[in-house]
Formats: structure tokens, sequence, C-alpha cells
């Protein structure tokens, strides 16, 4: 699926299902669990009925819908989605293809909508290989090294790094994985059309070719405390662990961390000197259990070991795709560079019935070409050496 | 107890005993458990008689008989203790009031000799307050930044300071201790009468003023690296916890560590930069349990707060002595400075009677003037400041 493929298709009540949850990433706050349980049970072209229309049960229904009253709904609704359309982005809400797994893992707290620009498509997000890098923005020279290191390293085995877009080991992390050519995820607390920070413009317009800019808020949102706070509980969906390389003992890392306990990922946490201040939030994360981590490879280990298959040597494996059959070379082209992926997907993908697909990654499966993961299927070695 | 105050007591079987173990210092590896079970069952003077008359069925008799037969026995002894006693050293077996219970706990491996120099009574070490701080002889200047912080905090808190005397992490931490005029405790694997390595004799020297040097091996010893390992048993033995600040990944502090694990003693770690090879050994430490600290706050807390206890503030404490009678003063004047005592000991040095000793230390502590420990009692805060 290429990202926003399937807009056309869409009916009326799909579309105003999407202008629904739209105004509520506009009036609700971006945390009230009782939003969503209300968008479970009747959808969002209700609950923006109700609040409207000043019927609606909801405990902040009153601020909610003031700030409706302060704009021209439907007005607001077609400039967000048209600035949206305009620098080229999408956007997503849960049952979308492209709506990443791992935001469903915050349940009540799942954010209405994911706006969304780059060339990353987000359904390839692949939580056993994908990691939170976060951590203080006045991070030290030792800090920033550590981080786009272990980013960098990471991103080179397919690894997806995420992390918030800002200075520090944010931008250090981008950086690594950038510098590699891996995709990596910067998730702002700003809409996507604002730059955030200014000097980190250029650095997100590389994070733009290969990897992804989101944001739960419409465009033209800029950032305020509340909202980085709100923001970090999804960089910790997105990603099966949460690093922390270097923060003060107070720092907005421990949110991240606090959200990455409540979804089950792991946390680790970067040592450092005990005389810099920027060490104390890792070094007391440490103490609470966090795993240490001195670089990839010990990510790697802490998070299952998946990148140390995808790493192991294969030097006697044939690469020729000769011997292979149209219907298996049809199946290993619709695989994903660096990621998983199911079995529907690549029926759809290559064109072949389930039925077939299923057997033809068996014998594929048998021979390396693909692997089977706890999440799907990837390339096997010999493919990615062919 | 003044340290060799006893010698002139001894009867003619003690002497003979004492001759026996050094001896078995001279010709029997360091840690032999036979020899060690053996010694408990019929004394040093029946094992050497064994040893000597090549009667004995230990394993290693014919290796030991070897090497006493390379020496004139009696001469070899006499030399020894003349040498130690030359350089004002005592001779410590176990049974000796001075003899560190801490040693006991090696049980078939405690040494069957301590060669000891310096002021520091061993029987004033506490377990809960003395800590062995170990680590790479080629480390770094933040390492030996760390060790001398550390040391200097703890020693001012009345804790003693047990290390190695070597380069690096050793000479940082005893270094520590002295600058503010702390006991610590080096443990060598040479001679007490050697100054090794010769560029920390001035240190050495400063370490023998308030503390002490001490050493299972006899006067004239040379270190081998067998004994460096041997030692270490012993560092780890004399304190209640061990402390490693850097060592590489292979490296002596890894059989300290593992000996002071065997003992139930705390094992903690600092970490440093993940970038440096010399915290190598230390994050891998972490990583198999050992407890993080920053500093000697972090020991204090791991090791049972009994420090945190002993730093508390107590401005509102009176201090007045005037208040006491004389069995209360006697009973605070026979108090060590900086470590505990038990009521027996108490007893014997104030004079009064056991059951007196035991009536007035109630009262006194319900005062504030001594405070109970697991290992005895101590002085108070309020006996402290006044």
């Amino acid at each position: 699926m290429r990202p926003g493929g399937e807009a056309a298709e869409r009916s009326a009540g799909e579309v105003a299902e999407r202008r629904g949850r739209v105004l509520l990433s506009m009036i609700a706050d971006a945390v009230d669990p009782e939003v969503a349980s209300r968008l479970q049970h009747v959808g969002a072209v209700r609950v923006c009925a109700e609040v409207l229309g000043g019927t609606s049960s909801l405990r902040r229904a009153a601020a909610y819908r003031a700030r409706a009253q302060a704009l021209d709904v439907d007005a607001a609704i077609d400039q967000a989605l048209s600035g949206l359309a305009a620098i080229g982005g999408r956007l997503l809400i849960p049952g979308d293809a492209e709506w990443p797994a791992g935001l469903d893992d915050l349940e009540l707290r799942a954010p209405y909508t994911l706006w969304v620009r780059g060339g990353f498509d987000l359904a390839d997000l692949n939580l056993s290989i994908s990691l939170a890098v976060v951590g203080a923005r006045a991070a030290t020279q030792y800090g920033e090294h550590v981080a786009t290191q272990i980013a960098a390293d990471l991103a080179g085995r397919s690894w997806v790094i995420v992390s918030g877009g800002a200075y520090g080991i944010d931008a250090a992390a981008h950086r690594g994985a950038v510098a590699v050519g891996g995709p990596t995820i910067a998730v702002l607390a700003n809409g996507v059309d604002q730059v955030y920070p200014q000097g980190n413009a250029q650095l997100l317009a590389r994070v733009l070719e290969r990897g992804a800019i989101v944001s739960e808020l419409p465009p033209g949102r800029h950032p305020t405390r509340q909202g980085f706070l709100a923001r970090n509980r999804i960089i910790a969906a997105l990603a099966g662990g949460t690093l922390v390389v270097e923060a003060a003992l107070r720092s907005g890392s421990a949110s991240t961390v606090a959200r990455a306990v409540e979804l089950g990922r792991e946390v680790m946490a970067v040592p450092g000197p005990v005389t810099s201040a920027m060490s104390t939030g890792t070094h007391a994360l440490l103490r609470d259990g966090a795993t240490l981590v001195t670089g990839a490879d010990d990510v790697a280990e802490a998070m299952g070991g998946m990148a140390i298959v995808a790493d192991a040597t294969t030097e006697s494996i044939p690469t020729d795709r000769d011997q292979l059959g149209t219907q298996q070379l049809a199946l290993l082209d619709a695989f994903p560079a660096r990621s998983t992926i199911d079995e529907v997907r690549l029926s759809v993908r290559s064109g072949l019935d389930v039925g077939t697909t299923t057997k033809v990654l068996g014998r594929l499966s048998l021979e390396g070409w693909v692997e089977r993961q706890p999440n799907g299927w990837c390339l096997g070695e010999r493919a990615r050496l062919s």
C-alpha cells in the first residue's frame, strides 16, 4: 500500500467519520479516555454532534463545545485537510491500513488522528526492531555521540529510530539514522506543517526523505508544555523499546519512560560519568531496573535478539535468484526492504491469492529467502544478499 | 587493647603455635583448604611436624616439605619475626584479639597469619562501615577522581577504606582516605617490609600513620601473580562491601568481586562513559546485578544506611557531659572514636563489670550518647559532638 492510496475509495460515511476525528483533534484534550471510550461506542460523527449540540455527557463537554464555537467548524476542518494536502501529508485514523499497530496498545489514550508526512509507510513499523531514543535537549557531547552511534548502528541493521525531533539527544538520534540512510520517525508536539525547533529544519527535511514526521495535532498547532508530555506516549508506543541516553534527574524523558513501562515496552538507559548532571537521570533509571546498554548490540539483546539473527554470518548461502519461479519472485518483490509484512498484505501486493502466498512462503522460508518473525514475515539473509 | 599488647603473656605452647603458623605462611600455598582444616583439628605445631617428618597426608605435603627443606626452619622463623619487630610490625593469628572478624568468614580459605604495620587496631574494623575500593591500575583521570572522592567522603564519616596499595584506583582510594585523616588499610601481595610499588612509597607511609598495611605473607616476600589473586580474598573479607570504580572487561577486580559475592558482601560498581574501555568491566558488573553507585551516599544506602544514621542532623541534641555520672563517663571514654565495640571489651576497657556495662549502655543509648549497631556499640551523635 502506498501512503494515501485508498483515499479515493472512501464512502461518504467514512469521510464524515474522518472529519469528526479531525474536529476532535482540534477541540478535545489529547488524552481524554472518556472521549476515546465514546468514540469506540458511537463513532466520531455522533461524539461531535453531541458535543456541538450540548447533549454530550463528557465531563469536559462544555470546554470542548466552547472551543468548537470559537471555530467555523467545517471551514476549520477543510483548512486543516487542505493545509495537509498542500504539504503532501496524509491523515490516518484507527482502522487505516497505515495506522501503526503500536498505537493501539495505548487503548483509551490512543490519539484520535495521526497527521503524517514522509516516505515511510508506518504500517511497516515492527515493534521488535524499532527503538525510541530520548533524552536531554541540553545533552553533552558525550550523550550526542552515543545517541548518534547507537541510532546509526541500529538503522544500519534495518531498525527504525523514533524520537521527538528536539535539540540534543533527539536530533543526535535522528542524525545517526539518516546518516546511514535508515528511516527515522520524528513525533512532534506541533502540527506537521510547523518546523520546530527551527534549528532542526534541515535535519527534519532529511527525516522526511526516507522516514516520517508525525503528530496527533492538526496543521497550524504550536507546541505547548502539555503537548510535549502527551506526545511522549506516542513516541513510547511507536517503538518496542525506549532508550534514554542522557537525562537530568527531573526530565521530560521520565514521562516517556513511564509510558513505555505502562505499555510493557523495554526500557533501557545509557550510563555515563557520575560527575555529569546529564547522567543523573539515566543512573536513577538504571537503579530502578532499566536495562544498562552501552551500544547497539546491547539494545538488540535487550529487545530479544531479533537483530542478532538478521546480523548472523551467511557466507555459505547461495544467492542465485535464477532458480526461483515467477510466483516466488513475485512474492519476494512484494516484501518491504527492512520490515515485516503479513500474509494478507503480501497476497495483495504480489497478486497471488492467500493460499498460494502461504504455500510459496513455506518453500521460500525453507530455502532461506524469507524468515518468519513474531510479527509477520521479513526477507532472509539470502534475499538481502542477492 | 593496644596492638601487640598481649605478647608478654603468651605461654610456650602459644608461642610454638604462632611459630608453626609462621612456617606455614612460608611453605604452604596461601589458599589450601586441606591445611586450614588440619589446622583446625590438630593445630599448627602438629601440622608442621607432620609435613617436616614426611608423615602428612596433605595432597601438597611433598611440595611443602621440599620448601621447608630449602630453609633453616627455626632461623627463618626467627628472621621473619625479628624483621617484623624491626619495622614495628605485629603478627596476628586467629584467636588474637586484634584478628579481624571478617577474615573468619573466609573459613577454610582464611589466611594462616596476618602481618600488620600501622596505628589502626584491626579489631575496630566494622563490616557495616568499611568499604573495599578496587579497580584498574591503568585507571583514567575520571576513575581516580571518583575513587578519591568516594573514599574521602566515606572516611570523613568514620568509614574505613580497604584497598590493595596499587597504582590507579587503589592509590586514589587510599589517597582520599588519608586526605581527610581517615584510617585506610592497604592489603599487600608482598611482605609488609617491602614497599611495592615504589611509586606509592610516600602514600603507604601516610597510610601507616592512622591506618594499616597488612599481608598474609611473611617479611621478605615479593609479589607474584598468584599472590595478587589470593590477596584479593582478604580485601573482600575485611570490608562489608566491595566497590569497583573502573575495570576493564577482564581484570583483577573480577576476582575480588567473586570473593565478595562468595562472602555475601555487597558488590557495587561506578558507571562511566560507555566510550571508555576502563568502564566496560563495571558496566558488565552492573548488568550482572552489582548495585550502581554514584557517590558515598549511594554506598551508605547500599550497605544498609548505617552511615546515614551517623550523618543525620542533630542540632537539637544537648551535648553537656556534666550531667553524666562517673560510670557513664568511664564507659564513654572506653569507646573507640570511630568504630563499634562489644560489651565484653567495653567492660574490660572501662573497668565496669559486664552487668553494669549493659545497664549503663541502655541508659546512655536512650539519651543518644551511644548507638547499638549490628556489630556492637558505637558512640552516638551526642558523644561525638561533645
